[in-house]
């Protein structure tokens, strides 16, 4: 069989503000493979078919040796994150050939793993499609279920607020909202974004770039739980307007990821409030061992009988992946990102 | 009986920074009272003895119809705090004359009150001074002990750094983590409150104004607990010194108390570190409601046989008052602030 050239998106500079596609990042397709003959050395080729863009991802293209999230790349390797691939060869007598592999990937067409340290074969007995286990089924969903669980203290007739509400962890949460009995308010960024939140069930949904958040809080809350997508400015409206006990829930604070962080004003209101903020990952093992089992038996369920809705934004083709990434960073993506890397 | 003065301390002003005495605060003497024939309607007529200064008067010293920790002062009222006082005359049947009454009175010498609502009845089997009633063995005690059980999941070998170390819940705070088994970083204003911190068992003590705290926490963090009562740079400082899943009880932050607030740049590090902050008030009826049984039975006690210690900062006379205040403020005072009123 002839060398197939396997493409690679490689991090290149760190970024100064956005991460630029063709400068934070570069498309490479100057490594070769011959699928019939890598070598495996006791493992399997897997051919990536679908890999995840995440808010987080900015935190990696960072320089080495700074602490934060988790490891930052190396510059001229390939980023890498969740994704979900086809075996095609495998000497492992633990996979086979046809197998889907969820994992955390490179984002590189074909990938020769050692071994199933940090994979799962996906068993997926309710034939999602198989973008969703990087996305409600995955990580995004998994740091919804887990976190809304562990932190929210949710009591029908609570009002929560859920920054970025048209993503897929804000999407799931105003939908675990609902069923918990909440008020939800939700913000989003474009209207069409507002109108899917809207459909999603969420009771007071509106644009945060044409609406004054701090009026709307102002008139709906006060707010008992705040799910903290965006962090900066629309965090400070929040402490404002939160009940005495509230909890907050720190998913993420994408609003500082590209740029000098806002001067929050008003951390005070922690204490005046006696508030109770919550830092997490997706990746916690904490959660993960407290939560998982029943994540496993709900979630997937829900998503195949149409309980629990989702939207997905797709790119096709790994060199179209740069764009992916900053589209999450500067809001453009409308649903889960994911890049469709191969065609099974 | 000739008519006394009955001097009180006013709120005068609305401080745009420090509360100056004599301008935010005013002693007046223009009232009088007849101790013998002022009417008690049922009540009682109590002197007052000792009154407290705590840092979160300044937050009531603002423009009222602001939400903050508690209602704002009124403009030509005096101000009130917790107090310790001895009752003089009493037609009420649950109060004899002699009695001593805790509770928040006025900054005024001489009190009328209708009933007990909010008071209570000092028994004092420990025979310890009554001004420890509104420190150690009040409000800041109680402080110190509800939110250290209710947050700090402190565990033999954790690591906690302590701000205002040589202060009443500070230096508490210390003592009972020496007791749990951690390692305690304290900070403190002056060389002799770094004396007092360390003579408390803190194994590592600093002047903040003369050592980067930054590199003390580099050296000896990471830190698994953080007791703040200042708020600031120094929060910030913690937060990039945290451990993972490391717990901030916010108790104060009196470096924004009369500036404007630092801007604290990381607040990233509350998700990337997988924080959880507890902002409290020392007033919390459900921490009261759980851990006051436990407070009564142990504390006093042990403060009583001298295994806990304490240092208290007396100002003499209600005229005077107002320079405890601003001295709280800036750090001048070294101990417990408390305003002796009158004499037994």
């Amino acid at each position: 069989m002839p060398l197939l050239s396997n493409g690679r998106l490689l991090f290149n500079q760190v970024p100064k503000g956005y991460p630029i596609p063709g400068i934070t990042t570069v498309y490479d397709e100057s490594q070769t493979i011959d699928l019939e003959n890598v070598p495996l050395e006791g493992g399997f080729l897997t051919k990536l078919l679908v890999i995840s863009v995440d808010p987080y991802l900015r935190g990696k293209m960072r320089e080495s040796g700074s602490f934060s999230y988790s490891d930052a790349y190396i510059i001229g390797e390939p980023l890498y994150n969740y994704g979900v691939g086809v075996v095609v060869r495998s000497e492992h007598e633990g996979v086979r050939p046809g197998d889907h592999i969820n994992g955390v990937f490179p984002f590189q067409e074909y990938i020769v793993s050692r071994n199933l340290d940090g994979f799962e074969i996906l068993d997926n007995a309710e034939k999602l499609p198989w973008s969703l286990y990087v996305g409600v089924a995955g990580m995004p969903g998994r740091s919804s279920y887990y976190a809304w669980k562990e932190y929210s203290a949710a009591r029908k007739g609570d009002t929560v607020f859920i920054s970025g509400g048209a993503g897929p962890v804000g999407s799931l949460v105003v939908q675990f909202a609902k069923v918990d009995g909440l008020k939800v308010i939700a913000s989003a960024g474009t209207d069409d974004k507002v109108k899917f939140v809207q459909s999603l069930g969420a009771d007071v949904v509106f644009n945060y770039k044409t609406t004054n958040t701090r009026d709307v809080l102002a008139k709906e809350g006060p707010i008992d739980i705040y799910w903290d997508n965006v962090g900066g400015e629309i965090l400070e409206a929040a402490l404002d307007n939160a009940s005495v006990g509230a909890r907050f829930i720190e998913c993420g604070m994408i609003s500082g990821y590209n740029s000098p962080s806002y001067h929050i004003k008003n951390l005070i209101q922690i204490i005046a409030r006696q508030l109770k903020l919550f830092g997490f990952l997706g990746n916690n093992p904490y959660l993960n061992e407290k939560y998982d089992k029943d994540f496993r038996q709900e979630i997937p369920k829900r998503l195949a009988n149409g309980e629990l809705k989702y939207n997905e934004d797709f790119t096709y083709g790994l060199k179209n992946a740069g764009q992916a990434i900053l589209d999450v960073q500067t809001g453009r993506n409308f649903g889960k990102s994911i890049v469709v890397v191969s065609e099974e």
